[in-house]
């Protein structure tokens, strides 16, 4: 069952992996800021990174890392208050450097590590304040509930909650079992491509080989982190990672792969909506269900377009049933459709149909349906077999305020 | 001269043309809501166009009267307060009557009438309200200054200010005036096509041809309303309307069109600006120069990233110095280029060279330099040919009041 609240984390965790954190002094707030996962042998690995122009140094370097090894990690190193991105050679140095201390502590090759940054863009980043934390992550490490927890803590930046799902199935009387933990807040409209500052970590004991994690991940990607859109920013340093060490006995074979792609998309759709749910000033959760369309592409323009629509986003602040802002922000999607054909209802009930306002458009009613937290907003464009299925929220002054923060 | 403030026009105005306006009980503020403008005899004209798949009755109306006439208007009606869009059927019969009430004040035919309604969308139009205002707007036309400014001032609607801009200038002796006029303030982010609620209109006494002054509307467009963003969203009624009565004596030939052309940009770019200026809850408008892209469109998607980046928008309004979100926007413009090469200044000040923070980057100083109303990013990408003039603005709290505003 997928669970991302803040309720701790059962013990039904992948085996094969430890778990740490500690507090290395690059947080401002002097929160724990440097996360350690470590698979003992190295576990098969899959990643999907930013398509960013501009790349952190950490994705460069874990890019690299998994093309070397042909997908293996042994231990990924995380640390927050710095994105180290748009430091130059420096920044790369400073990553590798952090990498080799990591290496060196646990016998591998540094190649096996696997670097995440998140935080300021543009600031050298304190590596001697990393290095130096190495020594204390390796001796907190461990395999419980509260060792993954405080991992997917130490990840988080302006997020106000933790944000991990597990799932665990049985295959032929053996368990597998997969936890995830994801860190959000602003500058969330990812577009990962094979090759994601939203980062996600995702662990299993499955046993299956880099490619196969790959392909996996690729499809749960798209219908999850890929679906999402908190502000339309696409971070430069955005990744997700899956690891699996092979510890539970159960092969990526026969009945476990549709098992544990079930699993893996469940996963990814509970910590994608767990962004959503926490992003900055968020106060609606809005999912956007797109019908109709020429093709799934087109359905997903549409629903991106209206997801970073200022005008739809700020409506839906104060709970505004100003349906026309929809259709307007629908029809600037580069898609072709009649608008005579659209259907447009929100929380089921009808507010556009036949080209102009429904008939029994029900103000007051649509209104209150908009004041819950979470909503839906289902527009059927046509005829067309394309559909998305895409979460987003409103813009508020919270949002506003959160970054605009800057104190002369 | 150009002149976009509220100062009272000159009355150096393009001879031919009547204007006027009325309080037709449109709008919810009983403020003056129709504009009426009135050439005697027909104009030519030229048109441009919304590109939103979701277009208002009125641009479907004007968009086939102008068609069939070849370009002709002997009169043009404006509403604000209603958007007539998604009104279906009944709002082009609705938009029809206006013109035929028009047409019949004037004795024309009703196609030479082109009509232009801003306001909320999917109410339907109290047309009876618009025929019966036609009388006293007809009775309340002159060719004055004041009739100039109360023609421009009841196109209005959460605008804050008068937004117009004149030209004259003199070919062998004789004078050619131009005279335009705006509304702003939301959903800026035109996309005109030869075929834009922002609404512009230009009016002058330089005798052209339909086809030349669709030409000559392009450049002019290009350069301006199509060079800005408020919020992004791409109005259903965007409307720009150059209209040449040919009473001044001077022909478009010769030395005329490059003439004519330069004052068109110049009213174009003016009224451009104070749209932008005067946008929903501006505190700073922030012209972005980029240069050194690929193609010209490549700077132009990466000026329009940057511009309708919430992180960026919100960073503005604080003064903040944050140019990684800068960075970060252009990276996901869908343009490639390599950071190393590229060079960020705000107001003159580097912020970002080689790849890293520019060596003499000042917090304090670019923080005070961003703390004006006014000032430059340029960006040069890399070695291409491509540069973009793009004119934006923050995101604010105001903004988001003014558009969430939703009364319970």
């Amino acid at each position: 069952m997928s669970d991302a609240t803040s309720t701790p984390l059962s013990n039904k965790l992948p085996l094969g992996f430890r778990w740490s954190s500690v507090k290395a002094g690059i947080k401002a707030s002097g929160k724990p800021d440097v996360a350690l996962a470590v698979c003992n042998g190295g576990a098969a690995a899959a990643a999907m990174f930013t398509s960013n122009q501009v790349v952190a140094a950490p994705v460069t370097v874990g890019r690299r890392h998994l093309t070397l090894t042909g997908g293996r990690v042994t231990a990924v190193l995380v640390n927050a208050g710095n994105a180290n991105c748009a430091t130059g050679e420096p920044g790369i140095a400073a990553c590798r450097k952090s990498c080799i201390a990591v290496a060196e502590a646990f016998g591998c090759v540094f190649d096996e590590i696997f670097p995440s940054s998140t935080g300021i863009i543009g600031v050298p980043l304190p590596v001697e304040k990393l290095v130096a934390a190495v020594p204390a992550a390796k001796a907190a490490l461990g395999d419980k509930a509260e060792n993954a927890e405080a991992f997917a803590t130490a990840i988080l930046t302006t997020d106000t909650k933790l944000k991990v799902a597990q799932e665990s199935f049985e295959i032929d009387g053996k368990t597998v079992n997969l936890f995830g933990c994801a860190k959000g807040a602003g500058m969330i409209g990812p577009q990962l491509v094979p090759h994601a500052t939203m980062l996600v970590y995702l662990f299993t004991d499955l046993a299956a080989s880099s490619d196969q994690l790959r392909s996996m991940l690729g499809a749960a990607v798209a219908s999850s982190f890929n679906s999402i859109s908190i502000d339309g920013d696409m971070s430069t340093n955005d990744t997700v990672l899956l690891l699996a060490s092979g510890k539970g006995g159960v092969s990526a074979q026969g009945s476990a792969v549709p098992a544990f792609e079930a699993a893996l998309q469940r996963v990814c759709e509970s910590l994608a909506h767990a962004i959503v749910d926490d992003g900055e000033g968020v106060s609606h959760v809005v999912t956007l269900e797109i019908s109709g369309a020429p093709s799934d592409d087109d359905a997903k323009a549409i629903a991106r377009t209206i997801a970073t629509s200022p005008l739809c986003k700020t409506a839906w602040s104060s709970a505004d049933p100003n349906w026309g802002r929809l259709l307007a922000a629908a029809g600037r999607a580069g898609v072709a459709f009649d608008p005579a054909q659209v259907l447009i209802t929100i929380a089921g009930l009808p507010v556009f149909e036949y080209g102009v306002r429904a008939a029994d458009f029900d103000e007051a009613a649509t209104h209150a349906a908009m004041s819950e937290r979470e909503y839906t907003i289902m527009i059927q464009m046509g005829n067309g077999a394309g559909r998305a299925h895409f979460i987003t929220c409103d813009l508020t002054h919270e949002y506003v305020t959160i970054n605009a923060d800057y104190s002369t």
